[in-house]
């Protein structure tokens, strides 16, 4: 192995956009001995093929986990379950499994009961928040973790060298790792992620057709989100929802209040709101600015 | 007068981002003789000299437009009706007079009435379509309009001549030019514009302090235009109340049923909110790229 390889072998379950990432980036870096590509579809695995974001490739989870020491699973939440139920058998023991699932109470619930028997494979759930509206191997980068946070919320009973191995993993990927408990990550993403996302969706939806030919720069960006697959989002949705809705009412509140504030003329609460806003946004950008020129933790 | 050029002299009322953009674009291009900065604060318009948005600058507004052929009214909406009843007896006959203000029914009552006695005046409003979250002259570009759109919302008596060297104008700036009557614009304005702008500084306000290190490029591209001047955007809501108001009722009311969805567990219309959304949003950059693509109309 290469002084910098962390893994012999790298299955990666559903090489789309982040799992893609993922085989492009740890083998540009030299982080894994070789990348197995898993797929439910044969041309999807020939585009990952093509790209070079796997070594190899198959149909069969079983076979391309087996003698990983890696396990990544990338596909849609809602495929979780299922797969799990093929592959925790023939995880071959010490193995490290890990998900990059965007919510992670539900996902954990799931994975760990598939795994209740194997207490010799290592699970610990990720979420590396980078991502793109543009779905697919396809869109795939090496470089799509740099600059980006990497959640870990690790299991009680997670060793502490499997938190350790994957965190190099994550930092040589370019990620800053945050680790914290599986319902704080839930409730925090859903208000910074899976709730703007749907008020974003819905901003699209609710724009009147005739007005759309004056859609300018500001509208594109403000909805840029909404290309996002809506099979993803619905299944983030789904295991997420009572965090998402919570978010959901208290945005609709500041909305309501601008509402009343327009109809009725007396427009305090919509300038409170401009003025949050701005000093808020201006804040997390001066914060990220800082947190990009720090070394990593 | 070089063959590309419009006017001898145009005065610019608020040299900001807009207005620097307008006399960095003019002179840039040929367009104007001359341009001078009409402001209220000395420094303001020592920046535009310093940018070369502007040719000389002046704090005195009757003296700055008196000999300007084209008088451009950038400065905030609140600002208008005052700075009016100082130049309306002094703007030299035969002049164009025109605002880019974002909301045009109320701007164009306040104009026309400090105009009722020079008919010898020729005003036009228009609303370019481009803009930035930083304000300011220091942010102003010649080549801000490029690939924009520029609406003209001409009156019953603006002159067929005045039209075309305006609309000549902002061509010649890399506009494209649509034309329609002040309350469509300000109806589907309020829906492609000043509604998603309330809808993103609410989602930055309504996002709890302890998620925002959380934040990524996804809400910080949803929540860009939040960082627009809060006094800019005040005035245009205030200016624009009722259109804004059904706007974000509607808005509301698509946010709530995807919160129903979520609360009853039945995501159903989150689905086609999701789906919704992402067909419109790809036909949009669709029709925008179709847009960029066929020459000027």
């Amino acid at each position: 192995m290469d002084s910098a390889t962390l893994f012999d072998k790298v299955a990666i379950v559903g090489p789309g956009l982040v799992g893609g990432s993922m085989g492009l980036g740890l083998k540009r870096r030299g982080l894994a001995g070789s990348v197995i590509g898993i797929g439910r579809r044969r041309e999807s695995l020939d585009a990952a093929l093509a790209l070079g974001a796997v070594d190899t490739a198959t149909l069969d989870a079983r076979e391309g986990v087996k003698d990983a020491d890696l396990i990544v699973l990338a596909t849609p939440i809602s495929a979780i379950e299922g797969l799990m139920g093929q592959i925790a058998d023939a995880v071959q023991a010490e193995a490290i499994l890990t998900d990059v699932a965007s919510t992670k109470a539900r996902v954990i619930e799931v994975v760990s009961s598939a795994l209740s028997r194997r207490p010799d494979v290592a699970y610990i759930p990720t979420h590396p928040m980078a991502g793109s509206e543009k779905g697919g191997v396809q869109a795939a980068d090496p470089d799509l973790f740099v600059g980006s946070v990497c959640i870990i919320t690790p299991l009680t009973d997670t060793y502490p060298e499997t938190k350790a191995v994957v965190t190099r993993m994550w930092r040589a990927l370019g990620a800053r790792v945050a680790s914290m408990g599986p319902q704080a990550h839930d409730r925090a993403v859903a208000a910074v992620s899976h709730m703007p996302h749907l008020a974003a969706a819905a901003l699209m939806a609710a724009v009147d057709q005739s007005a759309m030919a004056l859609c300018g720069k500001g509208l594109l960006d403000t909805t840029r989100v909404a290309s996002g697959s809506p099979d993803m989002w619905l299944d983030i949705c789904d295991s997420n929802r009572q965090d998402i809705h919570r978010s959901l009412v208290a945005y609709i509140e500041v909305l309501k209040a601008m509402a009343d504030a327009l109809r009725d003329g007396s427009l305090g609460p919509v300038r409170d709101v401009l003025e949050q806003a701005k000093s808020k946004r201006d804040r997390l950008l001066e914060a990220r600015r800082d947190l990009l020129r720090r070394p990593g933790d």
